[in-house]
């Protein structure tokens, strides 16, 4: 699983952030690429990225503020445009729906791929491409969303070595045994299939989300998950500040992860103030989480099966 | 007056060419930096430019395709952000104020400038600026402006060693003269103002235009023009394929401004398909008609006030 840190910035483009957008891309090719939230200019990410936008299938907006959605209508229309025929869901807070079908009537826009909006009333959990999605609300000025994606657990591998001493080959019983039923053999023996089965493979757990003051709720839904993608906008030197504007402060962040003992943290949203003053941002995260990373534009971060967190070349 | 070509390709953005956007800084100072469209991330290619955001005053958008209007709900924003406190005004087409309200209202943002929205329900004329502008139709899927603008003429210059001869020094009367009155001296003596001043200096004109197939209009309206901005998407390989989609080829645009003795040609809004044959698309601009240039994102031309058209460096 990659995540492909498109626009780290806050509230405004800069010159080496852009506005907010985050796609994950699953390299186990039955998922699309999804992609958490779309400010001005993400389509243009795109084009110096390895992504391609008709692999979109899912879009995930946190809340609608301008530096969070005002890509949307020229990434989808670009979608159309470069051929995307595949569907693709939208999943976003109330409003988005009429904000997009608008801004797509003004302009004559017809898309030429199915496409749905799902608006989000609040705190709700859905499965979506395999995945347990969970959707909890932050605190900020509008209505903000964080969502945990959880891969279902993969059932564990069958001991086929002691099965073979037991006489039993492969054939219809292997599915019986791998789900841990209790089987009987030919020779009328039962057999407790659960003893011939390793552990199921736990899923991934990543938790991704859009603005806000800090909230405890993070900290549940973070609860041991691989990786928790959070705002820092600020950094300790504006902690009134933050708080003020429901934004978060490094050690905010890193109070959450802690109590969640998250295994990775990556810090995004990042005030264009510290862009002449990057080390110190870089010091105040490092000191603050044993491991933590600070994205900036166009980082890719890669994610294993087994949950180690690598940098892509 | 100085245009500044911020984006220059058609339909979606590309790597060396991103969509519509065309500013022009007079700089002469009482005007603000004018721009016409906004396609999506116009403003950032003000950061990559010498120009403001706060500086702009007036907006002119030619028609409603995403490609000239999604970058404005962010731009106007971001006018804001960056502490514009002048009034803005912005003309379009029919629509463009229910897409710039909701755009805005969807995402909570309240602009802290006045901003006048004039929506132009066909041909039109009115002063702004001190400057005459002729909104004009031009032929596409949807309504399509061009725009001529006109600086008014500068009253000629006063000969002043022939009044000093005639025993007038600068005072009162000067300004009758400057306007061509017939004065009475304090001799007693009539004085034909008008054979002391100069011919007036004649206002610069500029023609702009939006996405169109060649319209006839545009050669009346940009008749002895200093400077005809035209879009033209296409060369002469695809003349078919642009009528079908209400857009102009090299040789369509240089048949227009040779009937309209035009002084300079910009050619701009140029398909991606080139982006590989640039010189086959640059041979046959050359060819088509004597002092035309085709436009690339962050060129800056500089129009002087004698009628010069020269590269920035
Ligand atoms: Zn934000
Ligand atoms: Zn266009």
């Amino acid at each position: 699983m990659e995540f492909h840190f498109l626009g780290t910035g806050a509230g405004v483009p800069a010159k080496k952030r852009n506005v907010s957008a985050l796609a994950l891309r699953f390299l186990e090719q039955k998922r699309g690429v999804w992609l958490f939230d779309c400010g001005e200019a993400t389509q243009h990410q795109f084009l110096h990225s390895a992504l391609s936008i008709p692999a979109i299938s899912t879009i995930f907006i946190s809340h609608l503020h301008g530096d969070h959605v005002y890509g949307l209508p020229g990434l989808l229309s670009s979608r159309s445009f470069q051929g995307g025929k595949t569907p693709l869901t939208l999943y976003g807070p109330k409003g988005i729906k009429a904000y997009i079908e608008h801004s797509l009537a003004a302009t004559n826009t017809a898309l030429k791929y199915p496409f749905t909006i799902v608006e989000l009333a609040g705190s709700c959990q859905f499965e979506h491409e395999d995945c347990a999605i969970t959707v909890f609300s932050l605190q900020h000025p509008v209505q903000s969303f964080g969502f945990r994606i959880e891969e279902q657990a993969k059932p564990g591998k069958l001991d086929v070595e002691a099965l073979k001493e037991k006489g039993v080959s492969p054939g219809p019983l292997y599915a019986a045994i791998k789900k841990g039923e209790h089987v009987q053999l030919e020779n009328g023996e039962w057999l407790d299939g659960s003893l011939y089965v390793e552990e199921p493979i736990k899923g991934r757990t990543v938790v991704i989300c859009g603005d806000t003051a800090p909230v405890e709720e993070v900290s549940v839904q973070a609860k041991e998950a691989d990786v928790l993608v959070h705002e820092a906008t600020f950094a300790s030197d504006h902690q009134a500040h933050a708080g003020d504007f429901g934004h978060s402060t490094i050690q905010d962040v890193a109070k959450l992860a802690t109590s969640a003992h998250v295994k990775h943290l990556v810090l995004t949203h990042i005030s264009s103030r510290y862009a002449q003053n990057e080390t110190f941002y870089l010091h105040e995260a490092k000191t603050a989480f044993p491991s933590v990373i600070v994205a900036e534009d166009m980082l890719v971060l890669n994610l294993s099966k087994k949950g180690e967190l690598t940098t892509h070349d």
